[in-house]
């Protein structure tokens, strides 16, 4: 078992993410994250760049931390100025960080043409600044900022920049593939160098993805001696992004006989992820090795059945390890099987060549020809089967609505209110509401005339209500998709609606919400009875 | 150079990705795509699990393509059934495809526990299958199923199932990593071996990202001797899906000596994925290497003043090469160079220590606390800008709107309509105007009452209108992002705006895209005079 420290860089490089802003508030909800799944070290800012790190890092220190040490991060002195009087410098103090990361040019082409200086005044400037922050009792990790290129063009100046780095006191030499164009063998050649040149060094690797090697480049490095290992914890970057932690901790742990978190946390990996993704507002891709949410979904019928025989059969490892979860998906492609049991838990008599079987087949097909998906909507799949049995029968009937969004004036806001008439058993309601836009108006009204029928539903809050829309190009008139999810104290649900008006599909979803709720009230009082 | 042979299979394995559903004119769009792209073969369904496909064949003998074979996909034959009565084969030979792919198991556990045979039948299964369609004409791929899993557990077998492939007389034997498990290295030396044991056959590789390596993986079995490489253009595929095409041609071709697609081909890449992803309707990540919207985005302040310097200083190959395009993002992260220079444009006598700039740095960081986010929406930022300096006089006046959507009855569809008031200089306008949804409705009516003033809007038309809901846990209640695209005759143009009122937020976004586009004809006319 091997250890590797693992550096996160959410905070700094990931912040450089296209759409990517953190608050204060954020940046410290991130570092509770990323202590509480045991990372090393986090580097939270730069606070020369940045001056709203300074605030960070003020606060920061106000936090008890369980496993993780704070970075700061910085570049070295500038030319020709001395180490105490520099701006950034002093503002790397200022942080007053445990740890500082310090980042120096090790690509003769970046000193002379980028920051134009001499070659030796650039390891100076490497050499001084590292052994200033040692010098002030920090731990200093040095990144020779595009070691890689720099090592294809001038391998003897590249690695004495990491020298400068390592004789200055730094704890380790991180080797940069700062433009992410760098190709796993090169990696694993051009590292295996250094840690012959440095064995007494703990040689690190931070990889970008430009190419789409940031992972395997990343093990690559390891597998050729590294033992600190940079990265973000969902992949957030410049451009196409830093090497992604979640995957990168989940194979060194699993497959590679390495230690990077305690093996206990590993079952946080995608709680964790998905938590720092909403802090971010940034969407994971479904397909993020180990932790999105299709990373174990089965759709293919053949896959579906072979995993239902033995989970091995088309699962590299068990979800269960990092916290995600397995799902077998409903679709065309899923073959009967998996419709069919949805729609014999409902009707257990049906078999796969009933003619009811068919026709929801066709239904299914035609809905999703329409844009729906019921892939995660698995309630408004109910309603659609139950209705297709006649085993359904509605709870209230809708006899108008109407909504008004009035703008009065240019320096009003616009106010938004819904009257809506139901009926239930004959007996009508009326009611209104105003709300925060004009859904929200009617989900208010349409809940409030329906509580005097069925007063169980004051227990249902919507969770999460999502619009995708559908074809773009049509602009105002596009097609939406609404998914509503909605929540009980024991429960939780989804549902859909799809219509090139946002309200009606807003509607459709609000509805089948609430008739799966009462829908599942009732089997939950006849399942006491019987 | 060495000549890769490549296969997608975005219409069969892509489609097994979550959120995916093709439709007969999806497929064949797809497939021109792709052959205008000179991908070699096409694999496009699997006849015998998904009868839409057959339809799907049948009209793809009409098309004339220019490059690609068109491919059907499907398995050996069933244990213990002769070849020709085998339902799965029968629907192969009814696709009418020239090259017909077949997959069989090649891991012992897969045949003793997942589809219980014993390992002779099994390699009959394989051999026979393969003759019976070179018998029949076809060129025929062998994808061994689970390969590497299968090497890893018994490696003799797992190349004896390649040897019945090839025995049978199949073209190119193809490696498969299907439950996507495999590590680079342990790939290579597989691949290696493979490569030694039948040195005349054309070796493929297929891979999957489950652990983040799909791409290194290809990357090595092509150093390591294979020549076909199947993926999907974009990445779509089952769980966290295939091997990226787009990804790997481009590596390969300007890295790697390959040739994979036409010279001429490679800036092609971007566009193509971009539309076949519009056509599945995923939005593929930002950060997908070379294609992607950030693939090559600067936003670190160093980066982007190392960019201006030299491109190469933070970019590993030239974007035109791949058909994307340099982008600088405007953000606090930025630095204020960036912004600056947006001023300056502006008002070119201000500077970084003006008080306008000042303020102007501070009311963006505020819009983007609210939700706000400039990066792609520059044309809001410029009206901010402007209304900062005085350079700005509204081009109308909101008197009030109101907008009624109206469901009469439960089985009637939702109407909607909007009745709005402006003021041009004094003189009143009021019209109404129905529309698809209230945003439609609203947008109509704007634009019908301002026509009347500035006859250059007819030119105008929305081209794109995205919603993000930004804290979706607050339900219906949510704040929302709207973004606009706009474009006239030459130009295109984004805007922005943000409430929790999706009329509101659809409002903001609306009036500037207008305003933006009677300031750009104010501008074009001065330029004229002076």
């Amino acid at each position: 078992m091997k250890d590797i420290e693992i550096l996160d860089s959410t905070l700094r490089d990931g912040a450089q993410g296209e759409g990517i802003s953190f608050s204060v508030q954020d940046k410290l909800k991130v570092l509770k994250s990323l202590d509480e799944l045991g990372i090393d070290l986090v580097e939270a800012g730069n606070p020369g760049s940045n001056p709203k790190d300074l605030e960070f890092f003020r606060q920061a220190k106000g936090l008890k931390l369980n496993h993780s040490r704070l970075a700061a991060f910085g570049s070295t002195r500038r030319r020709g100025v001395k180490v105490e009087d520099d701006d950034n410098v002093k503002n790397l103090l200022t942080a007053d960080t445990p740890v500082v990361v310090i980042f120096g040019k090790s690509w003769d082409f970046h000193v002379t043409d980028i920051i134009k200086t001499t070659k030796k005044e650039n390891l100076a400037m490497i050499e001084e600044t590292v052994a200033f922050f040692v010098g002030k009792g920090k731990e200093v990790v040095f990144d020779a900022e595009h070691f890689y290129d720099g090592y294809k063009a001038s391998p003897e100046y590249a690695l004495q920049c990491v020298e400068a780095g390592l004789r200055g006191g730094a704890c380790s030499a991180v080797l940069c593939d700062t433009n992410g164009g760098s190709l796993p063998k090169f990696i694993y050649d051009a590292t295996s160098d250094v840690v012959k040149k440095f064995p007494d060094a703990v040689i690190g690797v931070h990889c970008h993805n430009d190419s789409g090697f940031a992972e395997a480049n990343s093990v690559m490095a390891i597998d050729a001696g590294a033992r600190h290992l940079q990265g973000t914890l969902a992949g957030f970057g410049e451009r196409c992004g830093n090497a992604n932690l979640s995957t990168l901790i989940a194979n060194l742990q699993l497959k590679n006989q390495c230690r990077c978190v305690p093996d206990e946390s590993l079952a946080l990996l995608t709680p964790m992820v998905r938590r720092v993704a909403e802090i971010a507002n940034i969407s994971i891709s479904n397909g993020m090795p180990y932790v999105g949410k299709s990373a174990f979904a089965h759709k293919g019928g053949m896959h579906i059945d072979g995993v239902s025989k033995n989970t091995s059969s088309f699962e590299h490892v068990d979800p269960d390890l990092v916290g995600n979860e397995r799902r077998f998906l409903m679709s065309e492609v899923a073959g009967r099987s998996m419709i069919l049991k949805r729609i014999q838990r409902i009707s257990p008599s049906l078999d796969k060549d009933s003619p009811e079987t068919k026709e929801i087949m066709e239904e299914l097909k035609n809905m999703e020809m329409e844009g729906y998906q019921f892939e995660g909507a698995e309630s408004s799949f109910e309603l659609v089967i139950r209705k297709h049995l006649g085993k359904y029968r509605p709870f209230f009937e809708l006899d108008h609505f109407r909504i008004i969004g009035d703008q009065p004036a240019e320096d009003k806001n616009i106010s938004n209110s819904a009257i809506l008439k139901i009926k239930v058993d004959g007996t009508e309601e009326i009611t209104a509401a105003q709300g925060d836009g004009p859904v929200n108006a009617l989900d208010k009204a349409l809940r409030k005339a329906l509580e005097v029928f069925y007063p169980e539903l004051k227990k249902v809050h919507l969770t999460d209500y999502k619009v995708r829309v559908l074809d773009s190009k049509q602009a105002t008139a596009a097609r939406v998709r609404v998914l509503i999810e909605s929540a009980d104290e024991t429960d939780s649900w989804t549902t859909v609606g799809v219509s090139t008006d946002i309200i009606e599909a807003s509607w459709i979803a609000l509805r089948d919400s609430i008739e799966f709720k009462l829908l599942k009230e009732i089997e939950r009082k006849m399942s006491a009875y019987f």
